[in-house]
């Protein structure tokens, strides 16, 4: 049977979300069509406005609505620490974690040159201006832990040695409350390379 | 730290897709704002048709752009058989098997007084107009094989007696290609007690 071309319209533009195929899109059209037409609409609705309002920070690239985003306009953040990330996905993630006041810079990708990403698509002058800058003392990267992950990181430290700017790298290793069973070979190779020693006290090293 | 008025907005009205919760939510938000924006405006125009442009087939209530849907309207089907469904997607199912010609009636649910379906929210009244006409000689009840579907078969059943028509259920049983070993006791039970006579040649019979 051939769907109705609004529906066929539909079911294709549902496609485009990450993680739908055919079937998940014909369930949602469904879902929608038969039991929450306003739902639909205010998505339409908020698609839009998101689309045509949300635009990316004039600092750090995190979404934004106003020329700055909700971090870098807050009074307590310390600016002298920028932590550089690949996604405003991850910046949630650390955020969530509540264990970092600092500033942040996006990347919106990493350095992965057969895909056409290099230093401009990353903002990477908007970086340089920004380290360039006598608030910023340390840059942490917390790039993905992936071939392009590091090499980015690499290409950043390289870029904060020559400002004489500290960088750091978010540690490695056995996630807290992992069973050493089940946690994969690298990051197991990865927790050995970077073991830390134990203070004679007891408490763990850092 | 808090979404930005507009991307909340539109990380509520992603969940109400089936099956997205705040983690699918943002993951999507963050792809269409990231990757794809005119993925993201394509979605919102084609919501906004579908709602103002799909209805119900006045004959069947499947959806339909016109008056009568597509199967309606087309002229190799065979009027004289109608199949009773839960949901258009029950329709999609059927028609994808490529063994039905005849046509359907969608129920848009099933009878469930908890939940205040009773026969109007059915389209009762649509379904025996329908049935009361010449056209059609036999019903073939495709409701669900829960308890709410097996109620919304037999009343069904029993209207069509009350106009004198055949009423007929799907049959159910072991899926084919099933091993006995996965099946599930209540569908097994089913399909024994539901057992038919092999034919002396050794065809299956039906």
């Amino acid at each position: 049977m051939q769907f109705t071309p609004r529906l066929q319209q539909l079911l294709q533009a549902l496609r485009s979300l990450p993680g739908v195929g055919n079937k998940t899109a014909q369930r949602m059209a469904f879902h929608l069509l038969e039991r929450n037409r306003e739902g639909a609409l205010a998505l339409a609705t908020a698609l839009e406005a998101a689309v045509h309002e949300v635009r990316r920070c004039e600092r750090c690239r995190m979404f934004a609505e106003a020329g700055l985003c909700t971090i870098c306009a807050a009074a307590g953040r310390d600016a002298g620490i920028l932590c550089v990330v690949e996604s405003p996905a991850d910046v949630m993630a650390i955020e969530e974690s509540a264990s970092y006041r600092g500033r942040y810079f996006v990347l919106h990708g990493r350095l992965s040159p057969l895909d056409g990403i290099g230093p401009e698509e990353l903002g990477i002058d908007q970086f340089t201006a920004l380290l360039s800058g006598a608030g910023v003392q340390e840059i942490i990267l917390a790039t993905s832990a992936t071939v392009e992950g590091e090499a980015t990181a690499a290409y950043l430290a390289s870029l904060a040695a020559e400002q004489g700017k500290r960088a750091t790298r978010i540690a490695h290793g056995v996630p807290i409350g992992g069973e050493l069973e089940y946690v994969d070979s690298s990051t197991l190779s990865r927790a050995i390379a970077a073991r830390t020693t134990v203070a004679a006290g007891g408490s763990r090293g850092g």
